[in-house]
């Protein structure tokens, strides 16, 4: 018996399989990710380690560069007095403390290419060294400065969806709403979204995950100024008809937006994607109206008002 | 009644909704942003801080990277006192504002990395704080260089729309035209333009806005080489056919033209849009003829005649 | 009286206008840049001056690097000698000359970051300039690599095309064919090209200008891996069906060859162009097989046939 | 007679030539480039060096740095040493050896900017070079930048490819199937494979190399989370149809797969591309699955199971 009505057959082209899904295991995380655990791949990938460091937050990338630096300059101040710290000249340390901060502040001042010289290299050797970490600072600095620009360039979320989904009128039944909003002040074009649902159903007697899409009322809009109320008629053709939220909660329905985009600002696509669970679904409720215009006529947009809904009573 | 004939549906997809717009508030901006003020936003967020600053004029980023640079080195100049001044080996001051600019100088030489070293750091607290200093100034520096890429790469609006549109004769009728050229010297590849409009109207007896697609007589070239006319006819399949200039300000008209196409310089597409009110249509007027054979019969552009136009008698 | 044969009628996609063309001025140069002079632009726009920075050859821009690095350390080295040579700590030179280069060496020192502090800067203007100057340097730095990363990243012409174009044999007539090839080893994908014809000819009794495409045999190829002719069939349906060199001549004939890829190692789309006159078409010749198998059975690609002709007899 | 059924003709779209192939001579590499060697290009080019350095690996890109870095300090070293070491104000070396490490550190210093000062330019023509390497350090870090940020933002092969096709059951036949799976974190969307098949056969009584597509149960999926498994079912219409190994290999059989995908971390298109010869096909085997859940109900995926394949019986 297969749960919902099969208006409109769909293939699992989000790759997950027909495996049913366990409570509260969502397909998607709200960000948009695949909630997947990996294992088996090599600890340490160049690629991803780069595409981490660009992804990661702005607190925790500052961290590992100052943790780096701290790292780097302790393994040449060890390597400085392993040599002999006599051939730091201008190093003025007696203990052995003392002449590992020499050497450390010297390696600092020597990646940094900053050499302010009161502590200079003597002898081959050192000198070797010396030449080495500059070199070596300069490639850090460059480094550095392509994970910045990596992390800036880098197409970020700029588009926010509503944390609920509401289930409000529409025309002569309700509809499936989620709200969408851009955070920032370029311009998105062409502005595409999809809808899907996937939920666990029984298909000849096999408990299996089925894939189903979510018609638009509108899927395209040509440029997002303001806010976009994304609506899924629950009309005959919708899946999810005459169903209610407990039918839909042992379903464990998932419900999946993407969003395509085109950035003005940076000549980029954007695709974002978010996705709800039943106990993210409000029934009976609207969104508030974001926009208004001021007493100078001047449309003003209020972020404040996106998340919040409110009550109505369906007919 | 409705103002216009009815040709051609159009939603809205700008999405600004269907509220009637008041005197003088334009939907667009001329540079083609959305006409809106955003509030409830929280006042900093780094990406948005990001964008400001790549799209921001040249002056203002040079101004705002110097003031920064002031503030970083004079909060410096004020630890390195509150410290000692005496870590600063070299430093000559005697006066507190003597001894202020002393560290504002070593701040300055560290943070740009040219560590002249006749004042240099000693004790441990001050070269802590010298080598945190200069691991700050590469990445400043990084910071700047992502900056001043992001500036350059950005596909700016490389085209010029015409101040004014005009209406001229075109073929039995009259037609609607703007003009656009190109800038710079790189070649823009598969150009495509749209013509909307938006009004004023009353439908079912109440005052809406509404959203009309303008036919162009051809809405797409090859090549953007010389300069391009933009012509909408005014035949009886057009909704401004027969209209005043009186009934059209009377309904808030505004005209929105908007430009995709690929620069191949770049390898970017670049969009640009632009709008026009009822105020800024020249009626019985064409553009000039802005380019010309020279005697050695070589094409020759002349970008001054752009925004001329004169008077023509409309049979 | 038609001058050439109106099979496919084509409008004039390149925005040249309908004007006939005189004698040896072509439409586009052999580089695919349209060939027109442009006046009443300002003098100076930073935009274009980077177009031009990052389009130019790199001795010129190494040039032009190495002049403003001698230009902006002469302006520094008079400020210095103006404020007082004797605020330069270590600066020897007694004489105006020797005070000059001293200051200009100072100042190398300071905006390229090195520092080595033998010079110093004494007394409050000249510490402000220093610092000034140093900050300066970091910024023409991130300036420079701006630049040069715009350079490299910039999507260059990686596709040559033949310096002649042949009419040889093909199936019952005979061809109009130009070679490209990929100079580089990368990849080029979804290959395609087109080819226009542009000539004189009288409509009405008045000289215009006319485009028309020419038809080709394969327009487009999935990987460009060794070598590709575009091959035009001189057949009935070709508008220079039995025309002959004279005729080709006296109208002005001049052929586009547009061509669009994409660039999998820079996930980028590149267009390249060129075109064509009546005297860089060779009757009666074919191009020379640049590719063969050696004794170990791999494909090479000679490059050094590419331009090469050989006669034929035309049946 | 054609070997293989001709149920749909393909133009050679790789741009190989119907030249046979000869034994073990593969048309594309596994790693999807053209197996052809080049000659009769110039010896260096700039771009292509470019293309080098981008594409090259890790190890043997900074071997390269830190050889141009010893080669350039190693020459201006001679330099210095020609002009006068007298003229490096405290340089101590009294042996030639000496004097050349001397000037060696001072350059290195000099170039990294890094500029200690206990060695320092005296004398016009010294300051002169050491001010012209202090500017080339600016711009050789410049292009270690760019060359840097190159490589990380190049969309590189996130994609891999099993080593093994396999020929497996499939709905009443057999299917051929090779399995793809994404290595990185980030997310592909619009994910599309196409398969081709190349071969010799004889037509007219010549041995020719013909190329003929491969029909894909599923062609596009619109995210790819896990793993994908291209199935090419081996029926009627399947010009592979009832062949066994042999005849593959003596066909010199040879089938590329080519992916596209949309790269939403970095807002790029990415291609890649393999090929299997007839030694590269495993009969009677499948892919083992590698993903499950776990005992939280969490999908895991398991990439060290991704080229295991396991023996079956067909039918």
């Amino acid at each position: 018996m297969a749960f919902f009505k099969r208006k409109v057959q769909f293939n699992d082209d989000l790759g997950f399989g027909s495996a049913p899904v366990i409570k509260n295991q969502r397909v998607l995380n709200t960000d948009g990710t695949p909630n997947i655990e990996r294992t088996g791949l090599p600890w340490f990938k160049f690629d991803d380690t780069y595409t981490r460091l660009v992804t990661m937050s702005w607190t925790r990338f500052f961290m590992i560069i100052l943790i780096a630096y701290l790292i780097v300059n302790t393994i040449f101040a060890v390597a400085y007095n392993i040599i002999g710290i006599e051939n730091l000249d201008g190093a003025k340390g007696t203990t052995l403390r003392d002449q590992f901060f020499d050497a450390f502040f010297f390696s600092a001042q020597t990646i940094s290419t900053v050499g302010y010289g009161h502590i200079s290299p003597q002898g081959f050797i050192t000198s070797v060294l010396a030449a080495f970490e500059s070199m070596l600072g300069l490639l850090a600095f460059a480094l550095a400065t392509g994970l910045l620009y990596g992390r800036f360039s880098r197409p970020t979320s700029k588009v926010s969806f509503s944390k609920k989904m509401v289930v409000a009128p529409y025309q002569n039944h309700t509809g499936l709403m989620c709200r969408l909003v851009n955070l920032r002040k370029n311009s998105l074009i062409d502005v595409e979204a999809q809808m899907y649902m996937t939920f666990n159903e029984t298909v000849d007697g096999k408990l299996k995950r089925s894939f189903y899409p979510l018609q638009l009322e509108r899927s395209k809009i040509s440029m997002l100024s303001l806010n976009w109320t994304l609506v899924h008629p629950i009309n005959e053709d919708s899946p999810i008809f005459e169903k209610s939220l407990a039918e839909l909660t042992l379903a464990e329905v998932e419900i999946f937006v993407i969003l395509t985009a085109f950035d003005d600002t940076f000549a980029q696509t954007i695709h974002t994607r978010t996705s709800y669970q039943d106990e993210d679904i409000e029934w009976n409720a609207k969104f508030k109206i974001m926009h208004y215009h001021n007493e100078a006529g001047k449309m003003v947009m209020d972020y404040s008002l996106f998340d919040r809904t409110e009550k109505v009573v369906i007919g």
